[in-house]
């Protein structure tokens, strides 16, 4: 039998604590689950540092995956014998659901701020290049690698395919909204998946949702609103964001100065000059990242050591709301009080703006933007959401930023008393 | 006001998935969660390698630890103006509670065995040694940490404080039973903790359960016993424990034995000689811990590199049940054939026994039993449990004992086609 | 001990699915909850046709009724010792908590409708007339059940009360969305209670939300706008809603036209001359309306005994959108074809509108509106919640209305087939 | 299309709280589910009197009928393509667990013990009798009726197919196990039914679980241990039963005395000489019953009035542990003390006795047993599920009986005070 359509010879389940199982009967999956790159995905958080907030946010992206491929699986049950669906686009939806991800290293917000990397390079590295990954999929079929590529890159032709794994309501957004919510503990983060799934139709450029299903696709944008506010972006878990970005620059600028390390950093050369190989980005998981922030808070320099005791031991920057466009003045003051309390304020000062599009509707000419919601009509005509939807019509397309200046107010507090912003800002703190 | 009755001007709390929140208002409480040693619990898995057989077991002792906390919490909350209970012992169960695991290194289980360790130990250094915990509780009255230190180690004259941290049916049992069916997903691990805590007595040396709440401790009682067989004890996490351990024994092994480490494996140095300091037990971590066997796995020693590349990608070792005493001569010839296949049985072919005890009643003379479960009866007798239920009395005292044998399959497939014992246990791999 | 003091020598509890316990330690609580016009409540459904289309809708007022209670009581646990909060009002708010849908009658919205009566004004007549009810009350003290009766009728003076009770946020809507949508299954309805019960702050005269709730708040509102949609209209329900209205419209015609029913419908007569007492009232519960409408099966009349053959075996009607203001040529062509075919259009063809304010806020001069939420901000000034949330401003007061035609599809399809609005029916519906 | 093959155009799903959805897609079932007889089991409550101790246990038996069909579904939706499985047996089995239960009528427990009447009787003659589901089962094909009424009578050739539906773990426990835990509200009752459903096997007669599932199944049955004594046998819902026993057997009495009932008593004639016929006994719901009792309140003889008054407002009677055959004097002494004080002890000094086999093992000779579980061990062997488990075989065949005296405790206190039984009793009621 053809490797790609080689069954199990008894379906394999993994408990999910959100999709009660995961059932895989391929080989070709259950293969590239046991891989090495695939595995490695137990070693990076799923919400990075969230769980200095959330203490039950521990769960990695290993789990993630899991469960995107899984609700890829439960569409596509749903799919068989449906017209516009062809069947042999199976093993490839699949394959792209459980690898979506696997480009992602350690922190990925701020790794790839500091160090201008971008995931997506490196799962396609991952899946084109000298890899175990690469060489199960090769077994497939000639270009099957490739396929998958195009898949996650959303360059695919058949758009159908591609709106599984990315769109507004896609795969990958379903398991994580209900993942991540299931591990903080959070209440949000539910909605009706089963239903949505249920009301799923394949259309020949997309998959759409039937009217009646219109509701359950509300609470899924609203829950997402909710998850963004109440966890993604918490100001706690930004604070922790701030200082490991810190931390990674500072150690980047030490070493471009000449600094010597007491520990040659190894794992992070190549990151510092932004270069790493396949290889060696693959190399630097969490585990190992954790490695170097405990040795480094031994290192000479007092800033790096000193960030580092923070971020291990949780002492992190509090804040309060401030836009500097705005606060010119006070932004000036406080700048000059760090500077002269001999606290580099490029790294104890920080301002850090959030913002979200909860759901963005098609707007021609933005590259960036996923496929909007369509609803199939009981006429058999398509509309987008947010034209049928009042709610998502009234968050649809806003924009909330919010600013957010952090800072160590242990710190703060040794300084100078005669800044009135200083004193502000402990009455905003302590009322 | 005295540290010891400060409260915190606002009630803190967090988010937790278990028991929806965690509770705090005493200052002392809140100083002893951001103590360097306390955070360090977020670096150790709650369930060790459980993770690579249940991919949602990857929460912390620090999560498990809060929990016990708020469970002693809501029972001294029940407690308050009940006869027998002394609300000055408040604050010292709280903290007992809330550190009782305190000393646990990575993967506990391997470790201790290993390397001849005690987090029970550990513990005992952390509170009375010189530490930020030991400052905090230092600062709540003399003696305090001297107090901390022997209820966890059962040896506090108020026997009672002692019961709801450890016995049979302790905050500490409740909390894990309930955490790791949730983080797993498995659908055992719940009993109506709501009840139980409603039904605890307080009496002059123990907890005590009223009568009428007898069915949900039986219920309690059942959930742990399918823990141990279908979580605890699962077949793969021991495959997975069994590697571990070896890994540490071979890294032990080359150490003794002169052999040059291509990195030097500082942070293990002191566990070799089996007198790690406490500052060298606690820096090292699981971060730490699975930095080095990533490293390892590019060590010269074959049966090292082997044994980490298979941890750190989870190719573990199959098994089959097999009890050596009773199965000598096949024992001795698969002894054999792995040594002629260059593969040292020491580490490639490896029993392990797990057994339970899911209720112990008290039987004199044996310390290390935990105190047995006591009814209070209508008529405000006690009575133990086991003679009161008849579920329990059925496995009560009963120790299951399994024997299995672990070995890498792909190894053992390559080997003599000649043994018969080599058919045998492929036959009952593969049927 | 006084009346009003008095506790139960141990605390009852009931175990309820929504809110795991119901607490009760009060003695005057306890022997409310025993009287026979609390009781009546379990023959009266929370939903009433609800049933038909949700299953699982079979849940009683009695049910809900406990609920509320519990959820006041949590929230008063969480205002002792605050500022703003007299205790002396507790037993009030219980009571009032516990009694505030006395007055419902079977299928409350049907029958109020067709009878002119209103559930509120029976609740005052329980509290304050010859009942079981008033007993225990005036034991409590002189004047409490006048007390009681107005925190329920929002004139008692206290107007903190009253929120509690009646409000945009009040223990009422609280329970009856989780309630419902645990007893229907939807996975709509859920929100963080316990969250919002922990930000509630008592001022002066209203309860208020500390300003970190808002999210929470803003969940709990959608929840409210998806259960009306998704459960409290559904179209289906309204079916069954128009099918008893017009059962009603029918008995009390043909008792005001002089019919002799077989068996004479004692339970109704009073009802039929809209002046029942507060006996008769009282007597006529869900269970024996549906006796007479199974006895009514075999009346005469066809009219009256197809419909209630129609309600007993649900055999309702079906529906199309309709508005026959839009599509008056429409309306009367039906009406016509209907009077043609023998079937009496004011109980076959029936236009039903339903309309919601998911989040009104004030407006001054509109006596029936509920009290808005205000957010107690951290500079301690109240703002009112649209103005501070994006989500709840987008719904706020937009009225949103559908109309719905229902007829006997069975009876339609036996009719002329030379109508078009007919044939458009029927295409609708099968498309 | 032949009938039995007609699917809907669109599959109809039910929102089930239990199951969150019931799948239909055959005609025949759609249909069945609209018959009146169907109906009808939504005015009979799934529990009976529990809804008097359990306040959330109002489900009806159309609620349970829907989930054991949904079960039933899902089973053979994995026995597709397994050898041992006839998929032309599936239509059967579908219907037959649906209509299972059909000849329920109201109270099933008081009711057929008073008037000798046997609900499974009731469910052939209503499958095989002029009934609108013997229609629609007919139109399947000849015979068809027959089939179903087979299956339920556990009498059809095909033992696999009975075994679906009625053994000690069929579709039925596994749904009532389920489904009374969650309207109830206890946290007993759950198990990992996936799992369960995954691991039965069709076997030439009979279901059979993998030996891999077994800690599933011990689950199962400890749960079904657990809801039997928390909520089946729970002793005040057995005081609601022996009242309502009462009522049933005092207006049996009268009327066979010649009273007069004030109204005549017409839906209860044919009961009172134990020959309902199927239209009679269809006729007399819950509601109906609820509706003599209500009237009944009003009836002149007092043991009428007064059970019936008890039964409504639920003025419960008191019990204890009590056992005549071993307590002869006291029962004599109360006996005597009862007939005194004018108060019939045949209605009110009420012996209860409950017991239960939490799982039977088949025992040659015994018919009215269940099939017993059996597992297939990894050699293709079947065991016997007590011959593997510890926790099965300690409870496997022990019957647990309790017996309790039921009795209004309003009045013993009025009796004369020198009875030691009395005494002694209100002792045990207060302590």
């Amino acid at each position: 039998m053809a490797y790609k359509d080689e069954k199990l010879n008894e379906e394999k389940v993994f408990k999910d604590p959100v999709h009660r199982y995961v059932h895989i009967r391929d080989r070709v999956i259950w293969d590239l689950v046991g891989a090495p790159e695939f595995q490695r995905l137990r070693r990076v958080k799923q919400l990075g540092t969230s769980y200095l907030t959330f203490h039950g946010a521990e769960h990695s992206r290993f789990n993630h995956s899991l469960g995107v491929y899984e609700i890829v699986r439960r569409i596509l049950h749903n799919f068989e014998d449906r017209p516009n669906w062809d069947s042999n686009e199976r093993l490839l939806c699949l394959c792209a659901a459980l690898l979506h991800d696997l480009g992602h290293g350690p922190f990925s917000h701020s790794f790839e701020k500091v160090f201008k990397l971008n995931h997506e390079d490196f799962t396609q590295e991952i899946l084109l290049g000298d890899t175990t990954i690469n060489t199960i999929l090769s077994k497939v079929e000639n270009g099957f690698p490739e396929k998958v590529a195009d898949v996650i890159n959303k360059t695919y032709h058949n758009k159908l395919v591609v709106s599984l794994i990315s769109s507004q309501i896609d795969a990958d957004r379903m398991d994580y909204l209900q993942r991540d919510a299931y591990f903080t503990g959070v209440s949000y983060g539910h909605f009706d998946m089963e239903r949505i799934l249920r009301v799923m139709r394949p259309m020949e450029d997309q998959v759409v949702i039937k009217e009646s299903g219109m509701h359950a696709v509300e609470d899924y944008i609203m829950s997402r609103y909710q998850m963004y506010w109440q966890v993604y972006f918490h100001p706690v878990t930004r604070s922790a964001e701030v200082i490991l970005s810190k931390i990674l620059h500072r150690a980047k600028e030490l070493h471009e100065t000449g600094y010597e390390f007491a520990l040659k950093p190894t794992h992070f050369l190549s990151f510092f000059t932004e270069r790493p190989t396949l290889k060696e980005y693959l190399a630097l998981d969490e585990a190992v990242a954790m490695y170097y922030f405990q040795i480094w808070m031994n290192e000479e320099d007092p800033i790096l050591s000193d960030l580092c005791e923070r971020f291990v031991n949780r002492r992190l920057f509090k804040y309060i709301e401030f836009n500097p466009n705005l606060q010119m003045n006070e932004w000036m003051e406080l700048y000059r009080l760090f500077n002269k309390a001999g606290l580099n304020p490029d790294y104890y000062l920080v301002v850090d703006s959030s913002s979200d599009l909860p759901y963005d509707f098609y707007r021609p000419g933005e590259e960036e933007e996923r496929l909007p919601i369509h609803l199939l009509m009981p006429n058999q005509e398509l509309k987008e959401l947010s034209r049928q939807s009042d709610i998502v019509e009234s968050i649809s397309g806003k924009k909330r930023t919010d600013h957010k200046l952090y800072f160590p107010l242990d710190r703060l507090k040794e300084m100078s008393n005669r800044s009135k912003t200083k004193k502000r800002i402990l009455e905003i703190l302590y009322g």
